[in-house]
């Protein structure tokens, strides 16, 4: 259910935007700045945000097309979206605590950073520094069979399997989006489309794009609760088989299950109706579960599809999972498929020679999905206990400024309504905040990156070590003031 | 020019082809059986002679199409050359002195296996085994900062280049096939061709085609000499100039120093003609050194065009190079391009997404860089030396049993020319023959699954631990008798 902080903001956000009109040009000086009360930090915010009004036009254009390149590489040159631009900007001008205070905190990135002290007394044991002359060479491009057993093993038991899986059915690639790139070009022809609900990771629109040409069709879930539909963003079986009779060459349908960036999960009588729905209409199913470990309520049980006793449609569905998320690994490069679609291994093993992974890194993840002790004493128990607290931070943050959320026990970011801050209910409105957060260096997602149908939602992650040692509470406190000054700043 | 072993086989091997016919069905039992001298390997293998010939028909067909997979996915699934059949029978049944003696050797797969113990020693030093945070965590698509640092100043010091190159002219990605695949991307259109001598490589016609959907203009070479082209296999600028007329919508050109598989080294001022014929005509020029340390004659230097005091077309000349081959490590993953074109490298970072490579493991690639001590005192020198004495053995050999082949002192490989063993000169007898071979437990690869104009040639690796042994001189001896009894199999 969508959270509500209190009741005045029960009124819809619509009615609050009926009070606004759009800022005009540089017209600009006559905002509340006696809102302040007199904090420096807020003095230099306020100094900062009227600097960034100033050059507000002078945003970056997009490149000229270059004469070296071709119609489809200056396509691809020229694509850029805004979590690339945020990551760009992060990654030039990183936070940090002493090196470099004044930097971008970066709540845009989906990444665990609670952990590294866990991750790195692991990583350094000696079985990690392992070399064999096999290691060294060729091998299988769908995954080395030692890793391949593994993970079949390692799904078998997280995912709570009825019977062993074989890791015939494994392929190993260095990341999802490798295996969303791979096997959009193997079920689908160019220009073919595949089916998504939305919000979603906007990532995967380029996964399935920049090399294999696959677009993919937008089924819009609405963020308002009606009678009819008491969740926010409900994913129901009537929304896509609307979704399809819209569509056209659609072979495909993406399903996430811990939703990114929803953190919904989906009941096992959920994704069977969503699989079903998927046969029906001879549809592959991607289903996405990378986040299946990152669930930090005990109360709340995840259910992978693999663990139904029989899939309504065993050889079109193919599960996605990787270390990046549940091990705090993206660095690292590692995703896996599980599908018993021999034909689709065999087509995507013809691929694998461009997404390979090193022999010996190979020999580490194996390492590492062996060790069940570590896995369930060490690992899995600390990261649900910091995941937990960093969301209920996060999360009493958002309440006490009276934001609305999502408040769900699972993924690193919470999905919040910041339409309340938008002059008017637009995209170009919503980019503006997103852009007056990262030129005051806050860098989070915007809806319109997942390609949310309605303006004004924002993607905050919560699993970063700066938060979680209390460190962003003036932070999130500013990135409010500053929402308030954006506001009023009329 | 073209090693003749002894004034017999000085005869061109076209005189020796015309005194055979085309073996018939199943009418071989004929074969030159007395020729066997009554050694138990012998007899062995013409026992399992007579049983290939036998099965000779129940060849493996190509897989029927898949109602899962789409037209490009089938096409993707079905490919799949002799380099690629061969590698996979190997995979499945790898030679073993101890192990599994009567498996595979694989003389096919252009690997170095010599320097193993080197490489063991320095892999497994502590700073191999180096973990933190930002290794972890997803960065720059092109490679980290510091890599292709450590990239410019090795480049810098190896291709000899007369000014220090610069990181932000550096791509890193997993292998040089990604390379291929993106460059092509990005630089072509859709069924756009890029020019290549042949035979050359026989991968990169799938690394520019599987999803860049790029295909390759062949220019013949030929391996006949003449008086007006003293040279086998001789490129020049007439040959490339005459190719490019033929074809149509050519936008590259790729170019190997040292060659694959004619282990060609080419002058500094061969190279410039091709760059400044390039340039003359707009092409980009994709320059493969991917070999450029592994010259073993110490009489002979090799010059890297980043060497040259000004290249002809900087923006449109991309240099490639690898650990694979100078570092014998081809299961880590690892290539690198060199380009002044900062439009190129924009577009190739956007599609780095999926060729990325663990932040661990580009650590010590960057460790391996700087390590100069042991780069030039211990792998090098001893690399050289090993290579040397494989290629003297393996060529040894091949004079022993009056087999022509190009002598060059570089790469992993000698160019042997088999034609005399061919029953008529077709590229389905080269086939066969190869076929035989393998089933005969040694894998080489065909002239064929390079483009070759000529049935008949064979690339044969030379750089193998069972070789240096000393264990191989029996397998060769074999494969001989084998060419023998086939040539007479009629």
């Amino acid at each position: 259910t969508l959270e509500l902080p209190n009741k005045e903001s029960n009124q819809t956000p619509a009615n609050v935007r009926h009070r606004k009109h759009r800022r005009g040009g540089r017209s600009s000086q006559g905002h509340g700045s006696g809102r302040c009360s007199g904090r420096e930090s807020l003095d230099k915010a306020l100094a900062s945000f009227l600097n960034w009004q100033q050059s507000a036009e002078e945003r970056a254009e997009a490149p000229s097309p270059s004469v070296y390149l071709s119609k489809r590489g200056n396509s691809i040159r020229q694509h850029q979206g805004t979590l690339q631009e945020g990551f760009v900007q992060y990654a030039a001008n990183k936070y940090h605590v002493t090196d470099n205070p004044e930097g971008i905190i970066n709540l845009g990135t989906s990444e665990n950073k609670l952990c590294y002290d866990l991750l790195h007394a692991r990583l350094t044991r000696p079985d990690m520094l392992y070399v064999e002359p096999s290691l060294l060479q060729y091998s299988d491009w769908t995954g080395r069979t030692f890793l391949r057993e593994e993970v079949a093993k390692f799904l078998t038991h997280y995912c709570g399997s009825p019977k062993t899986l074989n890791a015939d059915n494994v392929v190993v690639m260095n990341g999802c989006g490798s295996l969303f790139s791979c096997v959009a070009a193997v079920i689908c022809d160019p220009k073919d489309a595949i089916l998504i609900p939305t919000p979603f990771y906007g990532v995967i629109t380029d996964d399935v794009d920049l090399y294999s040409d696959v677009k993919l069709f937008h089924v819009h879930l609405d963020c308002e609760v009606t009678i009819k539909d008491y969740r926010a963003f409900h994913l129901t079986v009537e929304k896509l088989e609307e979704g399809l009779t819209k569509a056209k060459q659609e072979v495909a349908v993406i399903l996430m299950n811990p939703h990114n960036p929803l953190a919904e999960i989906y009941t096992p009588e959920e994704m069977i109706a969503f699989l079903e729905f998927a046969k029906r209409n001879d549809l592959h199913a991607i289903v996405d579960e990378l986040y299946m470990l990152t669930v930090f309520d005990e109360s709340v049980t995840f259910h992978s599809v693999l663990s139904l006793d029989s899939l309504p449609d065993p050889l079109r569905t193919h599960v996605m999972w990787g270390l990046s998320k549940d091990f705090a690994m993206s660095g690292i490069r590692a995703g896996t498929l599980y599908t018993e679609n021999r034909e689709l291994v065999e087509a995507l093993a013809q691929l694998g020679c461009f997404h390979g992974i090193p022999g010996t890194v190979q020999h580490q993840v194996a390492q590492l999905l062996q060790d069940r002790a570590w896995i369930d004493n060490e690992f899995l128990p600390e990261n649900r206990r910091r995941l937990k607290a960093a969301h209920s931070f996060l999360t009493g943050e958002l309440r006490s400024m009276g934001i609305p959320f999502l408040d769900r026990p699972a993924a690193l970011f919470v999905w919040a309504d910041l339409r309340e801050y938008l002059q008017e209910s637009s995209f170009q409105e919503e980019l503006n905040l997103w852009r007056c957060f990262l030129r005051h260096n806050v860098l989070l997602s915007c809806g319109q990156a997942f390609s949310c149908s309605t303006p004004g939602w924002f993607r905050i992650v919560f699993a970063d070590q700066h938060l979680h040692l209390g460190g962003l509470s003036q932070h999130l406190y500013l990135l409010f003031i500053l929402c308030k000054l954006y506001l009023f700043s009329v």
